[in-house]
């Protein structure tokens, strides 16, 4: 079979996989969902023809946009997940004891349907008693309960379409307020290499609200360019000063509490997007 | 223009990129020769249509394949380049006072050529008074120079073609012998997602041969996946207990001891592969 999968992770430049199997597509009232059986990265989940996550490599995604804020906070209990329906995520959250409720606010209902019907070993967590999921617009969602979350995860798609509202000054101002008072947030904030006006923009904006802003780096195959980052904002802990002595077994594949501390090492063409807007 | 440069990263994955303009192409007596100008990554060369370097991209891999293991020795004055005909990782090499003679031995002349005419910013250092160019297999080269070089590095193609006999077990003891007593060598080992098989045994090769075998990580975009691990092979020296405090200005846009010091920081998913043979 000589089916492939086609991403134009931007105009002029494209990842492509050969397709076994297109296992569902639909049009949801949001965007263009399609699950692929896969030969090099096993079964696919695309956004407007936009990889989400795949088997290959979902573990460096989520367990990296989870751990580094779950292990900064000391007792993170109350834990919100805005966007993330595939509940890569959730089943990250939950391997904390500490927490008591992981709460997942998607937009779109089908994405977490198709999560649950083709991609169970990231879904998998969905069904926990811990966790409550929420259809609804994150958005709104976070102006809606104040004071509540100890982490925030924003967990979105990139910021075109219906993810673009969480890459903006107010949204990261309802997500402070959403948290409680030595609450943080963590958010993918896009590739180094590719969206270099986005992130100094993102950074002076949560830099703006949080006392605490950091940037992490992982390197996820399927993103454009492979390096991605990830943006923290925090009232009072410090990720770098996080005590990661005692952690529980996080079964993990990408995440040490030694990988932790080097991804917020970051090489100076990174660095100077944190700059960039200080003069 | 809607011309497009695709490389099939693996049988089942590809990357294309948008091509403004091809520069250069020819068939040389050991390879696919192509330059092209392209609107996502500058100017890039490619052989047998597997991107080597790309205007964008090249300082992460120049930088890390050369100053990790520069820094760890502690008076490197005679380095070899095998391969590496664009020239980058003599530029970065040069970088360093204590280096007296660079010498580069690349199989294809052609490659010099092109890179001479249409990478400048690349192949700038070729010319200089320190360097020596040689024409040659480097197999042959590391065999015929017994305890002659500091540093080696190994700045291959990908194994297959005329680089297979740079990842065999033969060709690492070549490398030992043609170091001086405390030397240390660095090569480009393949992507840690699509070559599982290749790095431990890459691995169990150099261990066999060198007291120091260690692996370390940095980011490629246009390489398979954009992670990729760099081999170090050391006859004294541990680059994890490198001196790195008085370091000359490397005017560097990836390296820095602290990166240096987080490459080597594996998660388990790598760790796993320098593990696999132990057992």
């Amino acid at each position: 079979m000589n089916c492939w999968f086609t991403e134009m992770q931007t105009p002029d430049m494209a990842i492509s996989c050969r397709v076994k199997k297109t296992l569902h597509e639909e049009k949801t009232p949001f965007q263009h969902l399609a699950v692929y059986e896969t030969d090099q990265f096993g079964r696919m989940l695309a956004l407007d023809d936009v990889i989400q996550t795949t088997i290959m490599d979902e573990f460096v995604y989520h367990e990296m946009i989870t751990h580094v804020g779950l292990n900064t906070h000391p007792n993170p209990r109350r834990v919100l997940v805005i966007g993330g329906g595939d509940g890569g995520s959730i089943r990250e959250i939950l391997k904390h004891p500490s927490v008591e409720l992981a709460t997942l606010v998607e937009i779109d209902e089908r994405v977490i349907a198709a999560a649950r019907e083709y991609l169970p070993e990231i879904s998998c967590a969905l069904g926990d008693p811990r966790v409550r999921v929420i259809v609804d617009d994150g958005i709104k969602h976070v102006k809606e309960n104040r004071d509540t979350y100890d982490m925030i995860i924003v967990d979105s798609t990139d910021p075109v379409g219906p993810a673009e509202g969480l890459f903006g000054r107010a949204f990261y101002q309802d997500v402070h307020d959403a948290l409680t008072g030595d609450g943080l947030f963590v958010a993918q904030t896009e590739s180094p290499f590719f969206n270099r006006d986005l992130i100094p923009r993102i950074i002076q904006n949560v830099r703006s609200i949080f006392p605490v802003t950091r940037l992490f780096l992982a390197c996820v195959p399927t993103y454009p360019g492979g390096l991605w980052t990830f943006t923290m904002g925090s009232k009072k802990y410090d990720p770098l000063e996080a005590n990661l002595e005692q952690l529980p077994d996080l079964k993990t594949r990408y995440y040490t509490p030694a990988v932790h501390r080097a991804a917020f090492v970051l090489p100076p063409f990174v660095e100077e997007l944190l700059q960039s807007e200080e003069g």
